[in-house]
């Protein structure tokens, strides 16, 4: 049996993943006068006084919304909000499981832009934090853009979270074969939500961009706003072919969903070149032809390969941190943070090893711990 | 220490009463490929193909949205969405003692009916059942009207629950004195949502309802359409003064928040007089004073007198039932059903016992299986 029809066996027979229950018992009229009427009232009343105190005296403190439109669902697209849940229950789960956080799913059966704006503003006082997932791009980008300000961090997943373990990834991997960050050329192919974001963290010398229509450059007509936004970019690197792009790239970063990486493309990379294959199920490339096309570092996104990319080392620790000191948004400086604790995890990082296992739960609290600090 | 003060200390203490909790544990590699991806991707798929198996293999079919936009919280009004916050926990930790549903709250930081009508159907897909609660009267209304044909069932609480459980009072009260509902006058003081809910649930011979300017009459010219609807009823008995009101009802029921009945007033209904004096905390009368003053029946919403009209005696069974059938809406026929089989479990109603106690947890049960087999 494969993961598939166990995960399927699973839903069925548990009727999804995550459940709700009671903190306290009600046993007893005591009981019952306690934790409902006419003892809340007197929380109610205390809180509704200072809503600081909502934080204290409710869930809401450590409460996150995993808010889906079902527009972008791991490599399977946009199959709607009902499709969306099983993901989302699983996110759920992985939140208390490595950061003891009370997360709950909410799939949306609208995919406007500006009502998933109004629904998050609406929902926002039973929350301490929103993670955004699985909303297709470029609308996710306006989407989070416009919550900015609601007062509780909102954090798109796909792009930051997948960002961060980039980030960390590449920090070690780049140990590994001696280069630094400032100094090398890459080429991320796929300009969704994570190729976004990724181009935005990574402080590199060089950075080119494909999409499904070819490389990203001055040239294009077609460019959505946020495309446009990376070209301006100092590092950024106008190229009008694949082979311009590939060439003498230090990086190879591929968060596509489809496209292929050719064994003979890596030749044409610089020395000791790093592939990071991260569509899921299928890489760019597998890491055995990686390798044997002279690839230094090789990650992906599976778990039946060394150097996994795995986004749960990331937003666990994140939101800890976040709502540990009830942060008002996730910033730049916090997301930099977490990557460069969860490199620093990785002693003597390898090339079989750049980062944690994604089960080692001890990641999420010494991320959570360092942004805390700042 | 009273109620209150207990209750801040448990809310302070917990940091609230409900948390969300997996039903899987992820200690291994597989367990992680199992829960999320890459096996989740097969139960999204199929989910996506057949939307109804969203009932079975995600958490949305034991799933209840518990909403509210905290304009009219207990006895407290409009507190807002913080406030509301602990109330609505205890309704959720209520749902899960009493009928095992899995309920979230969701408070909401508009008052605008259309933003809560917008919200309320763009979360949908992810619940099997909504429970509006502490919305303010006759917004109320409304909303629950625009949300009936979302295709699950909408059940505003303070409307209905408390109609069910005062049908099903009503009931046992009436073998008590030996009457019956369809010869009756019933006085309702309170024209909110409970009130005017309440009035439309009882099939009596005459009705009579006040609202804080009085009589609801046809004099009157700042009536709500809701009120004017009561007022269209056949059953409907103008009347001109309060005096008039009382004299010769056999039923009070006070519904208003904080109107008073006095002593002389008892004096002048019918013989065997039944006093519902239901405002929380303060009851319209206490219940050794409507005694004294010749009542029959007393019955309040409070835990430290006989005769507690308390809500969780009909929600948790009603959507229970409604859930086990995947109901799309909560029915009348459904309501009629739930008093009947509430008043049912009274089997020798008396004047100190004409409801079974809120904390007997079979009765959830009892009424989701009448339910069930309509």
């Amino acid at each position: 049996m494969d993961f598939g029809e166990r995960a399927i066996e699973q839903a069925k027979k548990l009727h999804g993943k995550i459940e709700v229950v009671s903190k306290v018992k009600v046993r007893t009229r005591e009981d019952l006068s306690t934790a409902y009427t006419p003892g809340v009232a007197s929380v109610s009343t205390l809180v509704a006084s200072n809503k600081k105190l909502a934080y204290d005296h409710t869930i809401k403190g450590n409460s996150v919304a995993i808010i889906s439109d079902g527009s972008a669902v791991l490599g399977l697209g946009n199959i709607g909000p009902e499709g969306a849940l099983p993901v989302m229950e699983g996110k759920a789960l992985l939140f208390k499981e490595f950061a003891n956080i009370d997360a709950y799913p909410i799939v949306l059966n609208t995919q406007d832009p500006d009502e998933i704006i109004a629904v998050v503003k609406a929902i926002s006082p039973g929350f301490a934090g929103i993670n955004l997932e699985d909303i297709s791009a470029p609308r996710c980008f306006g989407i989070e853009e416009k919550l900015r300000d609601i007062g509780i961090p909102v954090f798109h997943d796909d792009q930051h979270g997948t960002a961060i373990v980039i980030l960390a990834a590449l920090k070690n991997a780049l140990k590994v074969v001696g280069k630094s960050l400032k100094e090398v050329k890459i080429v991320i192919v796929g300009a969704g939500a994570a190729g976004i974001a990724t181009a935005k963290i990574l402080k590199s010398a060089k950075i080119v961009m494909l999409d499904s229509k070819g490389p990203i450059n001055d040239k294009r007509t077609d460019l959505n706003p946020y495309k446009k936004q990376i070209l301006k970019s100092k590092k950024y690197m106008n190229v009008y072919s694949y082979n311009a792009a590939v060439s003498n790239a230090d990086v190879f970063i591929g968060l596509s969903g489809n496209a292929k990486l050719a064994p003979q493309e890596i030749k044409l990379m610089a020395k000791n070149p790093i592939i990071f294959a991260l569509s899921n199920p299928t890489p760019e490339i597998l890491p055995k032809e990686a390798l044997g096309a002279g690839a230094a570092v090789v990650a992906t996104g599976r778990s039946d390969y060394p150097n996994q990319i795995n986004n749960v080392l990331a937003f666990p620790g994140v939101f800890r941190g976040a709502l540990n000191k009830r942060a008002a948004q996730i910033t730049e400086e916090m997301k930099l943070v977490a990557a460069e604790t969860l490199s620093s995890l990785v002693l003597k990082p390898t090339k079989d090893q750049i980062l944690p296992s994604p089960l080692e739960k001890g990641v999420a609290l010494k991320i959570a711990g360092a942004i805390e600090k700042l």
